[in-house]
This record gives structure tokens, sequence and C-alpha cells, in this order.
């Protein structure tokens, strides 16, 4: 069974990302790793973390009603989210990564950030940009 | 029917890329529209022309083998490859596009080229970014 990894935040282009790989995992009948990477330190305490298990449940919940066999790791390592996807992909040789562009600027013109362009050179395989116009 | 539209180039990049849109093709049983820019202007003359089309042909054959329902097109219009693919992606509405990336720098390294970072932000749809190491 191949593995699809994605890149999740309770953002618009983390919505956009998982709802793609959902549509992904479904049509290859592929596993999905659902990977949030939230930085630890000091501007990560308890609340933040109860919040974060709170929406990952949320996640969860929405992965099981889609019928696809998923696996939602929330990673708080210190290690930022390009090598958190990366050591993620290359644990389960996965087939595909699926990130979400986000909208930075302050007029809302989209640019590359540099996570999505390091995932882009070291990802161990193909990786699908979703933007999150797309679909919200 | 979805259409999903490939940048094709004869280099590890564009082959990379034509192998991957290739079997995502199979998968969701799309039709697959190659296009392959060439730049117009002084450094495009009819041997270019002729090469090209040699090449093409070649890849019109592997497709016909592969089985999927292709288009190839040659665009030589003066815009860039970046231009030429999202026109054709927003033309036929696309559910996909496909781009290789390629290894620029004197040493190997692979960086994001201004085209592929255009292509990811303007896109009409997602896309697919296969790196040529990993098929070639």
């Amino acid at each position: 069974m191949t593995t699809i990894v994605v890149g999740y935040v309770p953002k618009p282009e983390g919505r956009a990302a998982l709802h793609r790989a959902v549509e992904e995992a479904r049509l290859r009948g592929a596993r999905l790793v659902v990977v949030n990477s939230a930085r630890g330190g000091r501007d990560f305490d308890h609340e933040d973390a109860a919040e974060a298990e709170i929406e990952l449940d949320e996640v969860r919940s929405q992965l099981a009603a889609a019928g696809v066999d998923a696996e939602v790791r929330q990673l708080v390592r210190g290690a930022d989210v390009a090598e958190d996807l990366i050591a993620v992909a290359g644990e389960n040789a996965a087939d595909l990564i699926v990130i979400g562009l986000r909208r930075r600027s302050p007029v809302g013109k989209l640019i590359l950030g540099s996570n999505a362009q390091r995932i882009l050179l070291d990802a161990p395989c193909p990786v699908l940009c979703v933007k999150a116009d797309e679909t919200d």
C-alpha cells in the first residue's frame, strides 16, 4: 500500500491540502499520514497543545468519515515544518507529499515561502502543491 | 473527462515529468496535454524546429504505446514556459499540472527556478512537482 504524507495546519491552505490529499488517497487506495508540525519552545504552551489536540481530533473524525486509512501525527520537536514532512515521507517511503501554499503578503498576493521551497527541493518523492483558494 | 497538463522538455526533468504524468493520467482515466514550449526569436531556427518535431514524434509514439489519450502541443509564441502552461491549463480546465524540477547550479544542487515558482503561484489548479532523479 502506498503512503501519502500531507502537511496540515488549521488554516485555509492546510485544509485545502488535506482535502486534496484525501481525494488522492481514495484514488490510489493509499494510506494517509497527516503531519501537524508545531514548533516547541516558548510560543507553544499547554493551552496551545490542548487546542491543537482538539483540532486534530476533528481531523481524525473527518478522515474516519471519509473512509481513508489515516494516521495523524502532531510533531513538536523543534524541527521545522519542512524537515518534519521530509522525515516522515522518508520513514514511510511515501509516494506523494501534499502541501498547501499560503497567501502571505499584506495585499493577499501569494508568495512561495521558504518552507514550501525546501520541501519541493528536498522531498524524496513528488510534491503536490495546492492553493487555498482552490477549495476554500 | 479530466485533463492533466504536463510541461515537457527533452531533458531529464522533462522526461521525469512526462513519466509521472502518464501514470497520473492512467490512474485518473484522464486526458493528457503535453506542452513543449520553445522560445521563438533568433535562437530558434528551422533546424531547431525540425529537431523538436522529431523529439515530439517520439513522445507521441510513447504516449500511444502507453494507451493514454494525449495531445502534444509545441508552442513557439514567444511567451515563456510558465505562461504557456498556465494558459493551456486554463483553456482545458485542467485538474492537474505536472512539472519537472531541474538541477541548475554548477555543483548539481537543485534550486527552484523562476518558471517553476510562477507556475506554482499562478496555476489555476494544483501542481505536481517531480524531480529528475526520481525516475532517471
